[in-house]
């Protein structure tokens, strides 16, 4: 049974209308121990502020949502993705998180060119690493569903994250995200093989049917994920950190009041992790 | 410049409600030399007058979509599922057709066990190759998309599927479908390998965005796959057979005229793939 001690809930799975203030409120109230905020939420009340909110809640960061998209049109465009990544960096840094989740970027707009975005991943998580050593704050590649492989990440795989880890060495480890990577049948290797770099681990539930590419994800239990086994290949691996709870669900955890989902959130967590 | 000499129109591409015989006759006004029939179209007519109404026009049948499904929940289930593999070989080879493609079934209703659907995928093709041999029908493993995974197919690499031909033997081989396969950075590599053993090409093309999992797929040229580039690694593998065309596309191309969507699929052909 999974302890909520591990448990840590993206900000993305309740009430999106929600402050950072109200989330982290939230979490304490159900004795949550660690929240994964999105940058947007950081920047509504500023750094300074959710730090000090976050540090008085008692509350750890599991990771922060998110840098990344590496991926652009021409050279101006990922000078200013790399910019902003460093500032995502800074703010990992001033709210203690664990580390910086990437979601690397798909093809740039126009382009059929995969080769070539992988290329600007490699290139952007490189020139980033640098800043990320010296505050700190450890990266860590999400692999994304290949679903997202156009719009989002081109990185689809575990094997490929571990694959840029090796190759562009310490700073950088893994975020693995059940929904994203249950489907690939090396998973078990490919996570024993991240043993020392797994940053994070997510969880929610793979819907059948899948009504939204993006926003029908489910809650753990719902759906057709085996969630205990690979949280057991994790485990196997040495991870001890927190356990992300992120869930897009447009029409249906999204409209629900959020209490009621931290509620069965934190049930299922146990149940189900 | 693909010549449409090698041009194979899936019957799912064309307006659905379309009778056999109406596809035949659109594929030969537009000068299209093969077609890939679904089964239930060959039933709608059965499998005499369809073997009849194909073999009059001179159109070649690249494929019959489709067999496998192999997983279920029970003995009798897969027992079940095997007679009717048995007569979907028995049909392709009435039909003379190049392949009978595998989508090789998901998870069974309720389960979450991804490595007993594997197992119960190598077990059916295992058990249904004697007959294929036989019959001199061979059979093509088409990997399907992960987002399919538990509905549809659980083989989603073509790695898995060459895997699976290498322990499988002869009379097995694969379905290469840049929609499902194009985001795989292994996917030049596992063309390679898979020389020798390509039954099928089949082409389309991925929208950005993409609006539903199933029946939102693009016209060549429309979407982000480069598409010439997989042709050209799927040439220098060997593959010398037809390009299938197979559009699911309910909002669009479903919606319009059969000739029309022929039409621009010949161009389209010409120019992208």
């Amino acid at each position: 049974m999974a302890d909520i001690a591990r448990l840590s809930i993206n900000s993305a799975t309740i009430d999106r209308r929600l402050s950072l203030e109200r989330c982290v409120d939230a979490c304490v109230r159900h004795a949550i121990p660690a929240i994964a905020p999105w940058r947007h939420k950081i920047h509504d009340i500023g750094v300074k502020q959710a730090a000090r909110v976050i540090r008085d809640s008692g509350l750890e960061v599991s990771g922060v949502c998110r840098g990344g998209m590496f991926t652009g049109p021409d050279k101006a465009a990922r000078a200013r993705s790399l910019d902003d990544n460093r500032r995502a960096v800074d703010e990992a840094a001033a709210l203690g998180a664990h580390c910086l989740v990437l979601v690397v970027g798909g093809l740039p707009e126009g382009s059929r060119d995969l080769a070539g975005a992988h290329d600007q991943v490699r290139d952007g998580i490189a020139a980033l690493l640098e800043h990320a050593r010296a505050a700190n704050v450890p990266l860590a590649i999400e692999p994304l569903h290949p679903m997202y492989a156009a719009e989002r990440a081109c990185i689809n795989t575990l094997r490929h994250a571990n694959d840029l880890c090796e190759e562009l060495g310490a700073g950088l480890g893994v975020a693995i995200d059940v929904y994203h990577l249950w489907w690939d049948d090396t998973l078990r290797n490919e996570i024993a093989r991240a043993a020392g770099r797994i940053l994070g681990y997510h969880v929610c539930d793979w819907l059948v049917p899948t009504t939204d590419l993006l926003l029908d994800r489910g809650m753990m239990g719902d759906g057709i994920i085996d969630i205990r086994q690979i949280s057991g290949w994790v485990a196997a691996a040495g991870y001890e950190g927190y356990v992300e709870v992120e869930i897009f669900s447009a029409k249906n955890w999204w409209l629900r009041d959020p209490e009621e989902v931290l509620d069965i959130t934190c049930r299922r967590f146990q149940k189900h992790v």
